[in-house]
């Protein structure tokens, strides 16, 4: 049958759904949740139904499609379209095949990536793939698997260099923003770093969140192209891309329970870099109490097949596992952050701690200079060092954000969030811990990475020596409700655990006694 | 802030959504997916947030809601309301916990529970609930504590009675509508039998799809009391009555992947007897090739479960393991169901199958006959016989349909569906397997349970000799997009399993011989 087509401006994310009236669907036997065809001329969509009672949303005669689906169909308001009944997918039958236990091979995990990446699965689907591959694991076969589908699902930007450097950190530790300066660094000494990141999935922030607060991160490949072409470099929403268009909704139906299994992970992040034509890749592996890894075997098995994968795709890999136990850098949240990069790209007055992100940015890069054989082994940590204490990096990085439409802000007048709340030392004594997990939890809860000024500032950091009454870290958000709410979730005992120190405290008895 | 509301036509399903234009978001610093609390006077609940950049959809100043949430609110059109931002629910990370394989507590069950009755949890939420229960299991206690949560969170319906019985079929086997016979041979015996059935998970029909047929199937609780008070039993559909309104939140997400995790199964089944105040209960567990559970010994252990949990919750129980492996009556479908529990009741004509249904009804009866002491050990079948065959169960049978607003239609005039096609034996000899499985399946993709005409009537069953091109089923539905979908599904290898009469053959040989 055929029908007139109306826009429903809502976002509704994947799948599409469509909307007919409940007297036409009832003509055409169709019920919610049914999946259907919906056909212009050539183009065609798939959809889920729904069905609505109330002619005044949706009429006899009519269609009531999402902003996505409309997007993707390419069609005008009021425009003809015809409606098929469509099978279940084949995908389906395979994810519960998986939720039994069972091993899945490249063809039926490509049928899973492509059916979600044509946005033919809902949501209650894809969970039930996730929730598979988190508790039954996927072995090296199907990670494998996983990488090529997503890369062979999506779009691949092609470069005409033999050479192309990428970046990845597993994540888990706040703040922690190495990458802006990293690509600046290496944009700077010539390597070509297309970089695209995703959104935080279980962090204050992930760097596209952070870059945002500078710049656009979401273009067409074209615009990409163009910048990489001009700078050696970006920083970019991988999102926007289409380079595993599986993977985004993948990592949605992840979010809720904050989930990331290790398979996921892996297909994840190496599919991307594929997708961006790398060759030459770093990954960094945190690892410490309250890092995403807290030991340092488990991170040492991820190491190991993060090479394994990188094997069987033609990627040359280095895996560094990195200090995670507290946060990296003082801000924790898109723009506390951005603001930290900018302190250190332009090489102003910092503090112990700065200094400490600083060289984790110079070994990342040096790291990759010598991977790409660029520079010789042990000489890549100062001839990074060079570039950023010379302000090249920092001219370069203005250069990107400027061919992303943005403009660097002067960081000490960035303008904070309306609400803030300190915490002050409990006690006198020794910082023994500083939990990533904590930090990021409040910080998200006070409204990051949505709100961009949301976030923690941390003065203090891992064995320093504090005072009762010590200011320790302030939380911002723009929002009252939730800065009081993550103020609320906060405890010092699951927090930051300060441990009296045994001189002090010895000191202390002795003047009770003389008393 | 305060704002209007505006009804949106639509069913969206739970949890509740409200919509709010993007540019009160980002006032309130709102975002897609928060969680918020809408308040009326001392009314209020709990909705997820979408966002809307159509003015024409939802404007500012107004809040979008769709039909669930506009009644639970009770406002009219136009009201205002405030809005609050909530904080995500604790069962959410007690999901979490239950994914990575730990034991969960009376305490963090009827959490989970208690937030999915309240709509506080989203479907992907809940999905991640149902997988982890289904792949790390359910143990004896959290089964235990699972089935109380259910009792704890929702309605209980009482009845002035010493004794109120019950009976449920676990399912998977297509066909097989005893409940109905059941409850008008018990009822017309006296007994008390407020029986609530869902709508299908899995099968081509539940009880609730078949008897609505002939009436309507969901009542509020006072109405359902009437009935039974007035007829000693009932027909109805168990969703309607929020008895554990948890539960079909639950099935909701277990439909697109039809899974049914043993102690989700168990705690579903036994918490809606104990709200209809049953003290005494038989299960039928079918088991065979194709049904639910294929083998015996998984039988055996599920009916352990079953005398286990129903102990600690003060049930009398009798657990009936019966033949599962073929379709148990000739009609797979609501409408073909229906008509064939006339014949039944109505002791018409019926071939040598019909007889298996009758019998298996007969037993079913006359176990919670004996179980209840009304009748002595082994005469619960003959006296059930008695009633059925006296015409005093069809007498009863018509009295609760007409309190249910229905009436009887004569089952030789049953309308069939529009289409219909016949399958005839590709080769001759003998039925080895009818698969439940697929006739449930394609029955499934005819468009039963919705579309109540659609299914398959069989005409041959297990041990029947036929020959080449005999008629064995013939599949109907209303729509000829799905009979084909339903037409190219079947297959003979995986369907019915005719093997090759060894005498005939010889005897064809012998002939073939001699020329």
């Amino acid at each position: 049958m055929e029908y007139k087509i109306k826009r429903l401006d809502m976002y509704t994310g994947y799948p599409l759904i469509a909307v007919l009236n409940k007297k036409d669907a009832d003509l055409m036997d169709l019920y919610s949740l049914d999946r259907v065809r919906i056909k212009k001329g050539r183009k065609q969509i798939n959809a889920t139904l729904d069905t609505t009672n109330s002619d005044k949303f949706v009429k006899q005669g009519e269609v009531g499609m999402f902003s996505e689906g409309f997007q993707e169909l390419g069609v005008k308001k009021g425009s003809k379209v015809h409606i098929y009944l469509e099978k279940k997918p084949k995908s389906v039958e395979l994810i519960k095949k998986k939720l039994k236990g069972a091993r899945l091979n490249y063809d039926e995990i490509h049928t899973i990536i492509n059916d979600i990446s044509r946005g033919l699965l809902n949501e209650i689907e894809i969970t039930y793939f996730v929730a598979g591959s988190y508790i039954n694991k996927l072995s090296f076969n199907e990670t494998v698997a996983l990488t090529k589908a997503m890369i062979n699902t999506g779009e691949v930007i092609k470069f005409n260099k033999k050479i192309v450097v990428d970046k990845h950190c597993i994540g888990g530790v706040a703040g922690n923003r190495t990458t802006p300066i990293v690509v600046a660094i290496l944009a700077a000494a010539g390597l070509t770093i297309p970089k695209t990141s995703s959104r935080s999935i279980t962090s204050a922030a992930g760097t596209a969140d952070t870059v945002e607060v500078f710049c656009k991160v979401d273009f067409p490949i074209k615009k990409l192209k163009q910048i990489v072409n001009k700078t050696n470099g970006c920083l970019a929403w991988g999102g926007a891309l289409n380079l595993a268009p599986s993977d985004d909704r993948i990592i949605r139906v992840e979010h809720p329970l904050s989930m990331d299994p290790t398979g996921q992970l892996i297909a994840s992040i190496l599919s991307k870099k594929r997708s961006v034509s790398a060759t030459h890749v770093l990954i960094d592996i945190p690892v410490g109490r309250g890092a995403k890894i807290e030991k340092m075997k488990d991170a040492i098995r991820l190491k190991k097949k993060f090479i394994e994968v990188s094997r069987k795709i033609g990627l040359k890999i280095k895996v560094f596992i990195t200090q995670g136990s507290q946060p990296i850098g003082n801000g924790i949240g898109p723009m506390l952050e951005a603001r930290e990069i900018l302190y250190i790209l332009k090489n102003s007055s910092y503090d112990n701690y700065h200094l400490m992100l600083k060289r984790k940015c110079l070994h990342i890069a040096g790291d990759i200079l010598e991977l790409t054989k660029k520079v010789k082994k042990c000489e890549g940590y100062h001839y990074a060092k060079g570039i950023l204490e010379s302000g090249a990096a920092y001219e370069k990085f203005k250069e990107i954000i400027k061919e992303q439409n943005g403009k660097l802000p002067n960081p000490d007048k960035m303008k904070l969030a309306r609400y803030n709340v300190s915490f002050k030392a409990n006690k006198s004594g020794r910082i023994a811990h500083i939990d990533n997990n904590m930090m990021n939890k409040i910080a998200r809860i006070a409204g990051a990475p949505n709100d961009k000024e949301a976030g923690v500032y941390l003065y203090k950091h891992k064995k320093d020596i504090v005072k009762k009454g010590d200011k320790i870290f302030t939380l911002y958000s723009d929002n009252k409700k939730r800065l009081e709410y993550a103020k609320k979730e906060f405890s010092w005992e699951e927090g930051i655990e300060i441990k009296k120190n045994h001189h002090n405290h010895k000191a202390k008895m002795k003047i009770k006694k003389k008393k």
